[in-house]
């Protein structure tokens, strides 16, 4: 019925566990169910991208073996810092090792400066994750939420968007890396990445030409 | 709500894994979840009794361990026979050694002789139950479900009663022990229990009394 309304992306699990796995924030992670390897196996069927951004590292693990399509972190950061929703370098060979795609967050609580983060640090960690799982694996999912107030990102945090806090709260809305402070910006990375030596060929890649070869691929199957 | 509406037992899985743990269906058992550390603070906090029968044995031992109150396995067997409802004498001992109870289910899928078991079978396998937990804790779970048929063990057997079979599907509903084909033969066990050289205190202990004073102290709290 979600494939016939259009969906054609969707996350197992939402930062704590659910019927399918765990989620990032779980204290353990307890892995895919047995009712998750048929979900993805009804996914694969229907051409739905599995997205594992918020999902747990063992049931990720398990989802990237499970899944005969290649399956994505589609908004992430590498482990620069410690946080719950940042992948590891080992989580994030696994994944491309697999044919999957890593989208880099420009989330500021997932980065080493925190809000002092700019578009120059973005490009440096995209950096970072194109050594990890290569440029044609790589590409942008902001996990931008302009315009949303404190109350939209304590919703966020709780479980199944109305239980306990799953996740460490905000205790304001965290702000944006500067030079990327609204949608509007977002054409900032093109002199960013030219800054730090990307060629077109690359900047054309990770900007969305990665994205729709292999959203092509997953869709089209 | 489910409290103010008389609910004082609750099982907190179903054979497979729901938001809380893992059922003792699942291919791998996860863990409780921290949803369920959280639904068991509240059912201490409410007296309702916690019931592992169906819940696989890391759940089940992680319960244990989190409740505050003493838990049960309200209708189960020891593993006389290979089965995944049956529970380990580690598992029946850990158990007992939280203050908590087993109630012997005569079910005969559950018993070694399966649909030949007869009530005195029945008996044995309570006194082996005894052995491991002490005459105290054991009770009569019966697992009975008189007059239903094989669509309604079908039910049973699927996921959340509507998804995929989760426990080896029944051809036929098991036939009771013989001896106890009914509910009106509950009172058999008495001479069966008297065949076995059993006290009149281990008779009215087990068949009822022992019941009695647990739930009234997990009720009570």
């Amino acid at each position: 019925m979600f494939r016939d309304l259009g969906v054609r992306v969707m996350q197992l699990t939402y930062n704590s566990q659910n019927l399918v796995g765990s989620g990032c924030w779980e204290s353990r992670d307890g892995g895919l169910s047995d009712f998750g390897r048929h979900v993805i196996d009804e996914m694969n069927r229907l051409g739905i991208l599995i997205d594992l951004s918020h999902v747990g590292p063992v049931t990720s693990d398990d989802a990237i073996k499970h899944s005969k399509a290649p399956v994505a972190y589609t908004h992430c950061c590498p482990m620069l810092k410690q946080h719950a929703r940042n992948k590891t370098d080992a989580q994030l060979r696994t994944i491309a090792d697999a044919g999957g795609f890593v989208g880099f967050a420009s989330y500021t609580p997932f980065l080493p400066k925190g809000e002092d983060s700019t578009l120059d640090d973005c490009v440096a960690a995209m950096d970072y994750l194109i050594d990890l799982v290569g440029e044609a694996n790589t590409g942008i999912g902001t996990d931008w939420v302009q315009g949303q107030d404190i109350g939209f990102f304590n919703y966020l945090s709780s479980d199944k968007g109305k239980g306990r806090s799953t996740a460490t709260p905000h205790k304001k809305v965290p702000s944006m890396p500067t030079g990327l402070e609204t949608l509007g910006n977002f054409r900032n990375f093109i002199p960013a990445m030219e800054r730090a030596g990307w060629s077109e060929t690359r900047i054309r890649a990770v900007l969305g030409e990665n994205w729709l070869r292999f959203l092509g691929e997953v869709w089209g199957r």
